[in-house]
């Protein structure tokens, strides 16, 4: 197929494969930031080629040897995507990385700096190093299993083939420096990222499903008890007339008194965020507006409003205005985006707007989001809520990821992996078995994009366990203390689409031995084919400019930590720790806190009883671009920020 | 849509909704069997309406409130598919039922003896009992959540949808007394069940993937020397010069003498399988002849031949007949035809035929079982041998499922489903981390479809653990002791299509609390929507006429075992273990062998010592249908075989 690449900013392409097609971007809302003017120029890439295969559209991408691939939506149990196909879905993550997502977002970035985007909703599959072509067979060294102990069950081709099944579709490639710069520039082309209220990096708590106003008071004491300062409570399913389905109209047996309690909190600096799915109860005052516009399907026996449509937008920002935010309310966590398939409307489904059920599923995690937040971007209120999914083009919508799973592990790789996604994942507590489950969840947590205490199933508190409260108030006073750092890295993401958290690839590259596998051990049930694999570092990330975490997880006292080259400083002692040009892997042994790390010549802006409070760290000369701003509205946009250059 | 159903026959009509479109028994080469002819007459049901959503044909098949839904394919976690949603792919069984199956048969049963075909390898969507249309919201009792203790999770609608995304799609509806008569009657469109040659239900044992002729003679010795009857031998990747790819040609150092290794086992009445998958190498005398009909991508390095095209088979066929059949092989194992993605061609692979990759690898597992098969048939000698992947229309295919899993529990369970599948399964032995473990997964072999050790990647013998090889023998022992039982089994599988190994419902129907649905408890983590589920009997079967079988776990010394409302007794001991007009559910505490059960009335053919040995248990009087052929050929096509009725 004759590719019509179109340069639309310095080193990003758009080509419109076949005919016209709704796009990610386009049901987000998301428009390209000023900044990508001023990204690096590069020659179109020309390892791209593009042909029809049957129904679908087949982009492919010419790999080199060493070149790795990461991306193809958020992630629980890998972080580079090497060797692994993707049908994305929207969906639960269960069990395996495999496309279904809470953000099946349809971009790779390759080490070698180039980022590609197919910028649709409609079914993509990722073939990542798996599918070789039959002209390519020339490639391939024949060994014999039984022969050859150098047999290997993978001969990975060196290319990526992304297919589209649609009559057409949008493909955006992306050139930079490298993984960080590639993404950035994919993240600019999706808006920028977020940028949370200040407040919105506060302490959360949502509070059981059932209590009443009076209830929620109580739980909003026993933290004024504590002395431990709440920034937002969320009210899960009760505080509505009825739910699943839906009202998302107030409880007068609940919250009869809702405006009072909510300017009653917002004196103590303490916002509400309200619990809701998208699924209309017929009790709703919203159903008979809504029931014109409604898909063929209904979901937890309430309908599902196309939120494509203009007049669904308007009648849920009429009514989420007067009955929510004219009260005070500060943002919503939307359910239930995700799946499984057995809670959703089937593929097949239809919505007025001609859109079938599959394209609606991948995009209505973001239309939700992209509705609640219109309002908010209206009042001038900055937002920062929870959602079950989003695709691309949503990561200007400030909203966070979370799911049903649990597994320590997953939570962090997902942080970890989020980096390629252009969507933010929360790692929330719940409730824990025991006391070091719960302090370690809290340090993972505590430098997460949300600070949230997920009660609703249980009544789990900081104080739950008093042997791990004083570990937990000094994780809550870590974040609390680099919050001019934090904010300033999501400033950066908005500005500059640099990722909040991001694997090690993206900013020190394949220092690993990811490219070298070694041979695997034969086992008939584990592993048949012996497959080997690259290694991939899941359980540590970057997050801001230079800090490097490596939790602990619940029961671990030591952990394996990898150091790219260079000198690295435990972060609370100052004292070194690694130093080498090449990759080091030390064993960290201590009990507590948080194991984090900064690199020689770290500038890292901290908050003391109110001041700013510096820290450098090593030897090499450094700076911190530290972002102000009212934290509060919107003022950004109109240029009321401020950059201040901190050398130190 | 208007539906045009022709009765094809009694109680079977099928309608062609759409275009004309290739078909699943088309592709397996299924012709409906001349039973058929005989079947039970009903009225065409009146529940089934079609209509097309978006690019999908939608079949909806009305149920009444007591209605329960089973098939949709081979399942490893449950029996009943009530509440699921399949998207039927060929695929390696992972972690989930979600359609991805080694059968990923369109087929469905429901309790009031409906049975519903999708005979298309496009890709098929089930939605059973879980997509809720609009126009049906007047059916739901809304409850919310946090007020009421009745709000279920579930308002499940009494509907099944099946989407097919096609052109056009051939549906076919089969209505009997039961679930077993109208899954009966959907085998028999299928072509009937397989008749297994009588030395194919002997003892199998695979050998390691290395050996050569020697070693195989060395292990042939092991079971001489340990008196255990070896039937078949099977020789894994290394009896070719090349595999995986493969070349399908002998191993010049490793079998020079294939020609007198085979003769000479023959003598021993001990038959050879060979192990192949179908991606051809370039080192093959196969390659040029079959490159010319290769799909556009590779397999393990090797083409992919379009088996739907009448010149790959012929060649395939003449190069199996000269170089195996000739020399007295006696059939093959199948593998690698099921997954995972990232080993096969992707979907959008194109085929000479014009097929895309979808689905092809819907029915690559059918093609491949039936090109082989053909030659048996044309040289009428049976085979039985194994295939990684089957699809509607493979019945009649001598070929067993197995795969790499090795949880005891989801073999068990595969067993159970694959009644509704018309497929057959093997639980195969391949190690075992202990005694006890070998003896109960060896217990469960001895009664399926394949008695196979499979040790192409471990030493395990049968001798293997001292302490269990008498109880192994001893389950060995019994299942040949059962022989004219099983094979009579077999044949009304063949001529009646009737399944060798049944769920309880299917014998019994919903005689459980399957109906009834308890509150369940609320788990943030583990059921977060307190997910409530009818009893779903997955550990126990039925197999052949009447049979119970309720194995042990490994580890296990009792277990639960239910019993259909009647008298039951031991199959060992004779005694009456259970007795009463509603289901009784009674703790089994002995420790050995395999927990069997006779109800009353029943009359088991059994051989000892070469002659025929008949059991009768209870006081109901009762009889048997006792299948006697040559065992060997196809002369019972041809009107050679005889049915006795034994009375007891």
């Amino acid at each position: 197929m004759e590719m019509d690449w179109q340069k639309i900013f310095p080193g990003v392409w758009n080509f419109q494969a076949g005919e016209n097609d709704v796009t990610l971007t386009g049901f987000a809302g998301a428009l390209p930031a000023a900044e990508l003017r001023n990204g690096s120029e590069y020659p179109l890439p020309e390892n791209v080629s593009c042909r029809r295969f049957n129904d679908s559209i087949v982009l492919r991408i010419s790999l080199n040897e060493s070149d790795r691939v990461f991306g193809g939506g958020l992630l629980f149990q890998r972080v580079m995507s090497d060797n692994a196909v993707y049908h994305l879905r929207a969906d639960h993550f269960r069990y395996s990385d495999n496309g279904r997502s809470h953000a099946p977002v349809p971009f790779l970035a390759v080490t070698d700096g180039l980022g590609i985007f197919c910028n649709s909703p409609r079914p993509v599959s990722l073939y990542i190093r798996t599918a070789q072509r039959l002209e390519d067979q020339k490639q391939l060294v024949e060994r014999s299993r039984a022969d050859d102990p150098q047999w290997s069950c993978f001969n990975p081709p060196y290319y990526i083939e992304i297919a589209v099944r649609a009559k057409g579709a949008e493909f955006v490639l992306f050139k930079g420096r490298d993984l960080k710069d590639c993404t950035a520039k994919f993240n600019l082309f999706c808006g920028g990222g977020a940028l949370p209220p200040k407040w919105g990096l506060g302490f959360w708590h949502r509070t059981r499903m059932e209590m009443d106003s009076r209830a929620v008071r109580a739980v909003v004491d026993e933290y004024r008890k504590h002395d431990l300062p709440l920034s937002v409570i969320g009210l899960e399913p009760g505080w509505q007339s009825g739910a699943y389905p839906c009202t998302w109209d107030w409880s007068e047996k609940r919250f009869a008194d809702s405006k009072e309690l909510i300017a009653e909190l917002l004196q103590d600096d303490i916002r509400v965020n309200l619990w809701e799915n998208g699924y209309i109860s017929k009790k709703s005052s919203l159903h008979s507006q809504l029931l014109p516009f409604a898909g063929s399907h209904l979901v937890w026996g309430g309908i599902v409003p196309d939120y494509t449509l203009p007049e669904v937008r308007q009648i849920i920002r009429r009514h989420n205005e007067k009955t929510h935010l004219d009260i005070g309310v500060s943002g919503y966590k939307l359910d239930e985006s995700d799946g499984l398939d057995i809670w959703l409307w089937p593929d097949h489904a239809e919505y007025p707007s001609g859109l079938d059920g599959f394209t609606m599923r991948n995009i209505y995690g973001t239309l939700f989001a992209a509705t609640t937040f219109e309002s908010f971007h209206k009042y001038d209120r900055r937002t920062w809520g929870l959602t079950r999914s989003v695709n691309g083009g949503g990561a200007y919508l400030p909203y966070v990821l979370y799911n049903d799973n649990y597994d320590f592990r997953e939570f962090l790789t997902a942080l970890v992996s989020s980096g390629f996604t252009g969507a933010l994942w929360c790692p929330e507590v719940r409730g824990a078995d025991n006391g070091n489950e719960l302090l370690r969840r809290f340090q993972l947590l505590a430098v997460s994009p949300m600070l949230l205490l997920n009660a609703w199933a249980t009544d789990t508190f900081v104080w739950s366990f008093p042997e791990v409260e004083a570990g937990i108030r000094q994780a809550i006073e870590l974040r609390k203390s680099l919050m001019p750092y934090i904010y300033s890295a999501f400033a950066k993401y908005h500005f500059y689409g640099i990722p909040v958290y991001r694997p090690l690839a993206m900013d020190y590259g394949m220092f690993m031995d990811q490219q070298t596998i070694a041979q695997a051990e034969l086992d008939d049930t584990e592993n048949p084919y012996q497959m080997v694999s690259a290694e991939d570092v899941t359980d540590q990330f970057i997050f801001g400019e230079t800090l490097m975490a490596a939790p602990l997880a619940p029961g671990e006292t030591s952990r394996k930590v990898i150091f790219p080259p260079g000198k690295w400083y435990d972060f609370y002692t100052g004292e070194a720790v690694a130093c080498a040009s090449g990759v080091q892997v030390i064993e960290y042994g201590a009990d507590a806190p948080l194991p984090l790390y900064a690199p020689d010549g770290a500038v890292i802006p901290m908050e003391k009883d109110g001041e700013l409070v510096i820290r450098k760290f090593g030897d090499k000369p450094g700076s911190f671009e530290l972002y102000e701003d009212d934290g509060e509205t919107f003022a950004y946009e109109r240029g009321e920020y401020s950059w201040r250059t901190l050398n130190a």
